[in-house]
């Protein structure tokens, strides 16, 4: 499913190698100003980092078809695409018989008959550039309501960021490449990187995003619940394997006495802790949104690997040449914010009256 | 929102302490044999385990009003309810003044002028009875097409299962009362709810879940993906934290050397180990399907907590008394393992004639 | 499908002989007011007049499980219902035999096995007064926004009026039980109704509805224009056989040059005519929305008719005795209505910010 | 909203003057042939017949960009296009200050800022040419069920086809340019197109629309209900302004005894009389499904009109030069077969298990 939302609703299109990426979003009102600069540095932010990503260069202009006129929105459905400009895929062609482990290669072959390996096909990140444009302007459009979403890498391989960080702090993450909250820590985690893409090898991470001026009891109930449809989103990010909000798994550990976070009085209700990352019941209770977002390590590696020829139908062997991220994470960071701003986006004006 | 699933459709319906908690199941094909003493048998499953429950006491007795006849589904939408028995809720008009910490009171209050807490109202795990008895067909739906779903308990505080599980050691784990995988892990995890219920405490855990049968292939793509379908239903149950596939999080360890699952031949594709947890690109790889899902420790606890007094909008203790689960993960499993089977049962027929 | 709109939603629950008959209505902003008497004043309108409907009686007093506190939205979705006082069904049991020609019968007992005939079942009339509930308070949430939507009766049988009719006269009509918009009408139509009862027959007749208010390029386009959204939501009316816009059928025997509506200028744009029903491509041209709905003679007649007996496989005789309305029309009037407001009441919250 | 269905899901794109106008389609089983010979003669028939049709000539052919491997469906979604060739914009700058009476340029200009009108932008009946690829492929998948959808042209302007007609002669009717049933309705509907045609006028006119094979029972409730999922896509066709089932409009003037379709028995249940339409209680009788559907005169024509200026805010005229059809009903028929093929597909889908 391409679709995102029911109010605000993005429509995801393109392939890795299809001619053009893009993506309809529906429900932006009229006479909104949208911001391309504030596009352009989001987009900037998904492209590789100079040393640590893939030196495959896309230009990624955004080009508008409909929906905006003289910097505002026309209430008329957005839609806009991006070229693309690495569309050859023949050195591709042989993943059709040697699929690459870790890759959605192998269901896709048997899936669907016919199926034809180009880059990652419908599954490839490289269709997040698309999320991130309308994500862009779903951020500019909660940031009306004074909420902000901000995310940065909590951890690279065995490098992890130990403090409690604020939405201050994943601003100035984005000043290093790695998106790390200090410089201290983006240059260990770019060292991890260096590392494994030394050894023709990838490695993993964490990114966590802050999302700060929820009012209290923002969200749904049961399927709709704010947790619930962000963790779905954040999910269909390619290489996430798990979400947890607040402390996550372990509060698995703790005591109901020590989980609880108390509530007390000042100006208004507060909360002593934030173990539950700002939500009860599905919604918000006042405090800052905070879940973390897991990131396998990129499937994509120069190692040879074990497959199957699924042509010969025996064991076989797979080396994934080509100039691919060692590591995903600091790319990531703009991407988990995207979905994010557009399951709030969506929330805002299913919520909009009840206000 | 209280709908999940498009084509298999489960809606939910009640509050804790409404006259009845029941359920829509549109979708169920006419003809199929529904076996009551199975879904009895799941919401035995639900029910609190003598000594580590509460001693709350509901017959839970389901009455079909529509979709059945004979044993066999009908066609029609299956209307059933479960009435409550313990619906006073005059012991539970101080938490109006006084939110208890970890519920859904304080956002439900200042969202919803008028609000009154009763029990749990439409927050309540109580509405999970209604969960379980769609789930309960809905996995004797996908049972027809050789996909089982089964879950146990991981951890209980800081007990936790360190070996590899298979869908066998779930359905031997139903015969303890924590749902542990052996006895000698159900009478540590029972000692670890013990001392918290003797503190007037709880304590959290995990479920994890292990999944049969999905053919190769199974499932959608982006925002539909079958990972993401299931996080979304998961992170709906109330208490639910964190869920992950596979390694999950210990993944961002990981190299992608060592992550990728390799493929070898063997009387058709085989994957040498599940890091992925049986999911590449949002479809079955053909692996089981695993995930874990975080359960935070029961909020409800006897021990004084701080909150806050929103008539004098000053601080305020509050003591929440009454029959509560020192630790609900035991009975959350037959829940995870329901809506695992409603998200498959419903995938099932979306995919049905791309077969 | 029980299930209408997207922002406002409203779900419809209950059967003919059921214990209730309800409704949810998501998404009504918290602290509109909501006028209970002005619901009774719409249920008073769904019931039969004296004289021309049956003399069934129900008492239609509408219970509020959840939504609304001190005659105020609180925002939580608004949980209706109502007590069904005629439910006893011995009488329809020789229709599981010898089903009635014009109703869901036949259809319902072959598609559902083990479906038994209790009234009209989920299909029946009765189940609008759920509808009525939900419309009336659509109704006076799009009032806020300056919208007002009026039926009346354009034709019973062969009696037709003939003047054009404004939303005026779809209010005066109201004191007329047949809902004709004059007293010389609603004598003529009271005696075609009348003549047909006599012969233990029923007659149909047009409803046409006007709304007044919908800004200029209120609407969506192609499946989500505004006149396909309302012709779904009143072909969903039992009975209803027909829907039209503007000049509708007619338009057809006309040149374009005659059934275009010219613009004018008079302190704003204006149409000369309003052929189009005040609709052009799918979104509200500024001028009055008038559609009309045709509604079939009341299937339930005491005359002798042909049928089959499906235990015997052979041609039989039924007769619908007991109190049915010769006609539906006059009561159908309010259900129109209904479905109307709550079509634009969630146009209006997808809109809303793109005003 | 551009998407038309659950579960077999259609997604339209495009724009009069667009570089491309496209679709998805989702849900099409896996291996399905699809005959691309079939969709050429559907798109055919969608184009302008000589004489009496626009003489602007579009080649439109069908580009396949992701679905199809040797002539069979892969399970993927079916993604297509067809290039304009005629998207010269400049001759339309002139309706940006006087609309076109009749056309969706009013509300499309005031309700989105900035809108430039090229040719009927996404209003355009040109994106018909999408819904006919995707209605032929739906056309293929329902006749494996032993569906078939059959329409043809019952009137134009003062015209009527007065008979009574079978799917037999909707195929015929393919075979006269006017899609009347029979050559001599033919040449007189054809006269009465080209009357309008010499006088710089247009003629609308009335398609009908046969269904055979649906089984008894096929179809939902309530807002479900197929004649009201059939009547919503029709709407959407441009310019249509009214739909009818069965003797629709007429039966408010009959009596019950006449309008119900008695049943009698006969190798089955059969019905005596189709006054219903093929329709009762929202699912089908097991009587060819019958329906009408009225589509306004071309709103272009060449004689002058009165319209505004909307930069001076005074009266204006207007005249629609170029190329266009004096008559839109021959080249309508294909497209109500081609909405009425992807609803019943949709819903097929939606049953398939429950047979």
């Amino acid at each position: 499913m391409y679709k995102l939302g029911d109010s605000i609703v993005y429509t995801l299109y393109g392939e890795s190698h299809a001619e053009y990426i893009g993506g309809y979003l529906e429900g932006i009102p009229k006479g909104m100003k949208i911001d391309i600069e504030q596009i352009n540095k989001d987009l900037a932010l998904r492209k590789p980092s100079a040393g640590i990503g893939t030196p495959r260069k896309e230009p990624d202009e955004v080009e508008f078809l409909s929906g905006l006129d003289n910097g505002k929105a026309t209430g008329e459905k957005i839609h806009y695409r991006i070229k693309n400009t690495n569309t050859d895929s023949s050195k591709y062609d042989i993943f059709n018989r040697t699929p690459r482990p870790g890759h959605a290669d192998l269901p896709a072959l048997i899936k669907f008959p016919g199926h034809k390996i180009k880059g990652g096909n419908q599954f490839s990140g490289r269709l997040t550039v698309s999320v991130v444009v309308a994500g862009s302007i779903a951020r500019q459009f909660i940031a009306q309501y004074g909420i902000n979403v901000g995310a940065f890498t909590r951890s690279i391989g065995n490098v992890r960021d130990e403090e409690e960080r604020t939405f201050e702090d994943t601003v100035r993450s984005k000043d290093n490449p790695t998106r790390a909250a200090t410089k201290e820590l983006d240059s260990l985690m770019n060292r991890e990187v260096l590392e494994a893409s030394a050894e023709e090898d990838s490695v993993g991470g964490v990114v966590e995003c802050i999302t700060t001026g929820l009012p209290i009891g923002f969200g749904g109930t049961w399927f709709g619940s704010l947790d619930a449809e962000i963790a779905r989103a954040v999910f269909a990010i390619p290489a996430c394997k798990g979400v947890e909000f607040g402390r996550g798994f372990e509060l698995t550990k703790m005591k109901g006495s020590e989980s609880n976070d108390p509530f007390y009085y000042e100006n208004g209700v507060r909360l002593r802790t934030n173990n539950m990352g700002g939500i009860l019941g599905g919604m918000s209770d006042g405090a800052p949104m905070v879940f973390r977002a897991a990131f396998k390590p990129t499937p994509s590696i120069g190692k040879e690997q074990d497959t199957i020829d699924l042509k010969t139908k025996s064991d076989a062997k797979v080396v994934v040449k080509g100039r691919h991220d060692p590591c995903i994470v600091p790319r990531a960071v703009v991407v988990v914010e995207s979905v994010t701003c557009l399951v709030i986006a969506d929330e805002i004006k299913k919520e909009k009256l009840a206000k």
